[in-house]
């Protein structure tokens, strides 16, 4: 695989695994997660996760990097979701 | 590669992507957007074409499916944020 399409394949990880920082630091300051699906974050949850797994057996640690990253993220922003949520 | 880590992969992708649907649905319903990260939706737009772009340079079908799925649901939300925020 050449070197071009692995720059490509790595801003693309870079994107995607930092697209969730914004949200979380969104709801770390506002404390207000009323319009987060939890559902969406549960799904995107299990996805990474099995990503994850999936970088595991093609031994692909960028792919297990970004994965983990993302479902650490995620999974803060599940854990706000349950605690800010009005009861 | 084998034909379990395709399964894995297979399952990774339609949870990844499906997890935006009910994100979709939620602010359809409600047209309440104030705790979304706009930031968040740009990055991974951004995120997942590139992926889309990945995926055709290695001529992978499911990922170039899987993305271009992914980066509809996200628009939508961009969308969606840029028409339902209060002004």
């Amino acid at each position: 695989m050449s070197f071009n399409i692995e720059i490509i394949g790595f801003l693309a990880a870079t994107l995607t695994t930092a697209s969730f920082v914004p949200q979380v630091f969104r709801i770390w300051k506002t404390k207000e997660v009323k319009d987060i699906s939890f559902m969406m974050y549960l799904s995107m949850f299990l996805g990474v996760s099995l990503w994850f797994y999936y970088g595991l057996l093609i031994n692909s640690v960028s792919m297990m990097i970004a994965n983990i990253i993302s479902a650490l993220l995620v999974l803060s922003i599940l854990y706000f979701k349950k605690n800010y949520s009005e009861k």
